[in-house]
Parts: C-alpha cells; structure tokens; sequence
C-alpha cells in the first residue's frame, strides 16, 4: 500500500527542445490500436452464445452453462510454439503458428476430458507489424472455431529491444470443463490394457531447437531446401500444424465411456489418455499411468514418418533421447481395454485420424518402456 | 487430418561422427525440470481447496464452487509487463515482476466484480536460469496467495535464440469469477456521480520504453542514478510494483452494493471501475460509461508523484499523451454516488489505500476529459 504521496520538490532540467512522444520511444498506439480492432473482429467470429459483452473490457466474460454440469470442474492450460517459430520467420509464413498453439492446449485438456470453452493469447513482438499480426491471430481464431473454443481476450504488446526485427513470442490458455465424474485421469487402468497410438503429422511443437541444429548447422539445409522422402521443402515439413485431437477425444469418451462414475467402472473402455510433446513417451504416458502399472511401447509398431527417420539418419542423436525429444509420429496415446481395441481402432479411423495399437499395459511400478 | 502415411525412402547421410544431444542444441531437460521441480513446489503453496490433483496432469484442475452461484460468469484477463522487464534486467531485481503482472490481472478483472480463482504464467528465456527463473515465480506465487487465487499452471519455455542472455519475458492469465447479477458493468453511472481515484505507486506497467527514453536516452540517467525528490535510485523508483485493488475493490462492493440486480439499483452505490493502464484516464475510464455521460477529471486534485513530475518537467512530451501513456498517479477510478462520496473515500483510506476525489460524471456522449 503506498504511503500519502505529497509532492515535492524535484530537481529538473529545463523540457527538451523537440518534443517526445511515445511513438520515438518506438510504441506506436494508433498501429496497435488499428491491430487491434482487426483481431476483435477476428475475434468475435469465435464467440459463443455463452460469450457476454465483446472484447474492449477489461475482463472477458464467459457464462459458465450450469444445466450441462452438476460439479463443474475448469481444466486449464497455458503453452506457447517454442522454437518453431524460428521455422515461420524464415518461410515468412505466420498462418499456421495459431493453430499449433491452439490445437497443443486443446489436446492438453482433452486427455483430462474436458470440452475447451474459451482461450486468451499473448502476442509479443519489438515493433507491431500489423500484417503478420493479423496472420497469426486469423489462425488462432481459426483454429479456435475449429475446436469449438471461442477467443475472447488476450494481450498484443509492443515491446522495443526484446525481440529480434520481424520476430515475436505468441502465447495462449485455454480453459476447458469437464463434470467431475466424467474426469478422466488413469485410475481405470489394468494390466492387459492396450495402448493405440494416434499419427501425429510431423514434429508438431517439440524438438525444434534440435532439428534445426541438425537439419540447418550439420546437413547443412535451408528451411526451403528439398529432401528426398519428402513431400515439400524441409520448412514446409517442419511447419506442419500440430493436429488436434479434442473433437476426436469428446467422441471417443461420448462412445466408449457411458457410465458416469469417475472410478474406472469397467464399463469404461478408455482408461487414459495422454498427449505426446516434450519428453516423449517415456515422460507422457506416466503423467496418467496408476503406480502399480507399466507401459510397454514397442517400435516398430507404426509408420515411423520420414522427418523423424532423416533426422535418426544425419543427427547421431542417441535413440533414446530421439524418444524423449519428439513425438516419432504419435501424437496421442489412448490406453483402451483389450475388448474394445479393434472397435476403438475402427472409430478412430472412421473420424479420419491415422492409428495403430503400439503397445500394452503390464504389471510394474508407474513407468514407460519403449522396446 | 493426416493421410495415411507409410514409411517412404529417404536420401540420409551416415550417421555423424559425433553425437548430437538437445542440450547442444541448447535445451537443457534436466535444468529445465530441476527449475519445475521449484515452480511445482511454489505454486503449490497457492492451492486452495479447489484446486485437484496438483500440477503436473496436462490440464490443470479447479472445482468451481456452485454453492455460492447461481449464474456464475468466468471473467478472465492475460497480460505481460512489458518493457517494465528491462530494468528488472538492468537491475538484476526479478523478485516484483510476478507482482506486477499478478497484480494487473487481478485489477483488471475486479473492475468488473470478480473474486481471482486462479492464474496461469508463461515464462520464456533463451537459456533457462533456474536462480532467476524461481525468483521470478516465487513474486508470481506471492502475488497470488496475496490475492487469494492459486497458481495452477504455466510453461516454462527454453527458446535459444530468441531472448537476449539474461533476458526473458513473462506473461499470464488469470480466471475470476462473479455471480451475474453483482457483475459491475457501470450501467448504474448518472451526471452527478463522483470519480474518486486511488493512488497508484509509480508507472505501474505502462509507458516504460517513453519512460526508459526520457530518463535514460534525453536525462542520460543510469538505472542506479540518485535524483532529488526521489527515494531511492531512479531504477527503485521505475520498479515499483504495480498496486493490487482486487481486495479493496472486493470489500467496498460488500460494503455499499448491498442489492444483487444489476441493472445499477439505486442502492448500490458503487457504479463503476476503471483500470487505469495504458491509454490513462482518456482511454480507459470510457470502457465502463454509459453513451450519456462524460467524465470530467481535473488535474490538480491529486498529488502527482514526483515520477511524474520529472517525466513531465524533462521529457518535453504534450500534455495530451502524457496523460494517455502514464497513469500520473491514479492505478484505478471508482465512480461513486455523490450521497456515498465521503464513506467510500474514508473506507478507502481506513483499507490503507491513498484516495481522492478527482473528478465527476456530466451529461454527454461516453467520454473523459482531462482538464
């Protein structure tokens, strides 16, 4: 709390000749202004009946639908993109970052269950470039409508000397609902259980300080070079947007999961669900694995994509760092009874997702092999 | 959706001689999860009794209790602190900078009524420091136990290339909520409602890269410099933390809006709440104003700290953008009824806070005017 604050007497210097404004100091409000107004515009093609009062107060607000829910549990999550922005400044291609930030917090709440409800970004840049802005909030509200989740607030701040010319840092949190008994979280799974494992569609948002090491300091490459094996330049590959798996997940849990008890009723067939980024399998899958379960994962189980084998081939990265670094192609993992595994599999596919079982459940101490 | 995507021949290179790890690429793992170790036992000093299952889920968890709502309406705000960081940086003082972005979320969402449930931060460095990477977050933790909301989540980014070393940036996100009918939208604000204003402790966060300019490009001042009418150094003086309202704010509409309508019943007699950040009086007290009247503030019926002064006497910046960057003074505006004026001020100040009344609501067109 401060202190009364009488004035005093300060020692000053006769005012400057040429006037300061705050656009010398290098913040320009009108362009972030007029930025602005383009992303609550943006913005506002999101928005839900459960939205209230647009964007411009100083809170956004989100009517919470209680008739849906009788305890009301929030899920939320906060991510950036990392290092594969770098990919984006050098492809000078900004439309697809959105998505990746929006899609990894989706998936990140949806192996909790939860349905997203809304999400906020922060978009960070030295001097506002009102285009790229505009690119890269068009795709965030894109792919926010995609997956049902409505943008309502966030910050764009214009910070001189921070970050590089035409580069910047973009940001986000969902927050999602689920009812408490629907939660899903592990405890229903047993030894005997399968693990299926869902195709991720490249690197999706981790490893990228790796894989530019390797691709642009050892193979000497350009992020436009092209590669045997691949289907466009290595920059396009490794722009590939990091796919959302929520709609699927709601519809799985909607299909395989009709008793509402929260203690693993075995009527349940989706034991758990976990969203493969940094750390791999081996630091994901215990994230929801009961103490006294193993996961077994065995390689060779599905289509190892040839990004990941191009980077095996020329990084020398030690396997087992390779499996803690990147996804090597599953971008989810669903832990399924061994009755509903075909039925399962069936479904996913039928929802256009790639898929295969990629391993087991056994007895053990909470951890992930992959053998 | 991926297409189905078997293995295909790639053109590789032998394997390279030498070993590469994500650490040479500049990604520490085991640094970065030592530093989460520290976040994950700090935040988990903030929990409440609603937040389950602790951090580390994918999702982070928060039981709304519907026991105290009928229609509960989520209110959520993200921000950063912006180029505030730089002296933070120039100083090597991290310990305020999570106070201050706690502090202006938590304002930002009592203006409209609403109790703080929780926070989400994002913390972003080219190599991670773990020393001011938990300095940094203990601020944050602080904060938010001060406010009563809990640090549920975040990320911790390791971004090699994109931030200075030694610098970062911060940002986050923080989920209230209120009961709709006690949600303050300022509908209840007639001519002849008084604007009181709340002493802020400096710049608060806005108009730090015009501020760094003045002092230190024009004034050719270094963050350590002594200047009279100042306490400490000019850099002590720039990181002053930006004031929390949300518990003052909370206890005054407990106080004097006793009826739950919200549609501005005459016996409440707070009507609205500006946060007064970038943009000042001009830009922000609108956003709570009815189309039919004007604010009117008049300078000279507060005390403008010496900060301001000092920017005012040697920055030669108008006097128009001095009040549209800078709060001069005032964190936060409460428009009151005329009859409650004098209670409000003196249950302000009996709440340690510095008020006064600066200023009333005319008939008009939705606009302030500083004069």
């Amino acid at each position: 709390m401060p202190e009364e604050s009488k004035p005093k007497a300060v020692s000053t210097k006769p005012a400057a000749t040429k006037p300061i404004t705050y656009a010398d100091a290098g913040v320009d409000i009108s362009r972030g202004d007029r930025a602005k107004d383009r992303i609550k515009y943006l913005a506002q093609k999101t928005f839900t009946r459960n939205v209230l009062g647009g964007i411009g107060g100083f809170g956004a607000l989100y009517r919470l639908d209680l008739q849906k829910f009788k305890s009301p549990i929030l899920v939320s999550s906060a991510d950036g993109v990392g290092t594969k922005l770098k990919i984006a400044f050098e492809m000078g291609l900004h439309s697809s970052v959105g998505a990746d930030l929006v899609n990894h917090c989706v998936n990140d709440i949806a192996v909790q269950g939860a349905t997203p409800l809304f999400f906020l970004d922060y978009f960070a840049s030295g001097k506002l470039d009102p285009e790229v802005t505009e690119t890269v909030v068009s795709g965030l509200a894109e792919a926010c409508k995609a997956n049902g989740c409505a943008l309502i607030g966030g910050e764009t701040a214009q910070m001189p000397g921070f970050y590089q010319p035409g580069e910047y840092d973009v940001s986000g949190t969902i927050v999602g609902v689920v009812e408490k008994s629907r939660m899903l979280d592990g405890k229903g799974i047993r030894a005997g259980d399968v693990v299926l494992g869902l195709a991720s569609s490249g690197l999706h948002t981790n490893g990228y300080s790796l894989a530019r090491k390797i691709f642009f300091d050892e193979m000497k490459l350009k992020p436009k070079s092209r590669l045997g094996g691949l289907e466009g330049s290595i920059g396009d590959e490794m722009l590939k947007v990091h796919l959302s798996y929520g709609p699927l997940v709601l519809n799985l849990l909607k299909k395989f999961n009709p008793v509402a008890t929260g203690k693993g009723d075995s009527a349940n067939a989706i034991k758990g669900l976990a969203h493969i980024t940094g750390g791999g399998f081996v630091d994901n899958i215990p994230r929801v694995l009961p103490k006294n379960c193993d996961v077994v994962i065995r390689k060779g189980s599905w289509d190892v994509l040839p990004i990941f084998q191009i980077i095996q081939a020329n990084g020398g990265v030690p396997e087992a760092e390779l499996y803690q670094v990147f996804n090597m192609g599953i971008g989810m993992t669903v832990i399924v009874s061994a009755e509903k595994e075909a039925a399962a599999l069936k479904f996913i596919r039928a929802h256009g997702h790639v898929a295969w079982t990629i391993g087991g459940v056994v007895k053990g101490t909470g951890i992930c092999q992959v053998v």
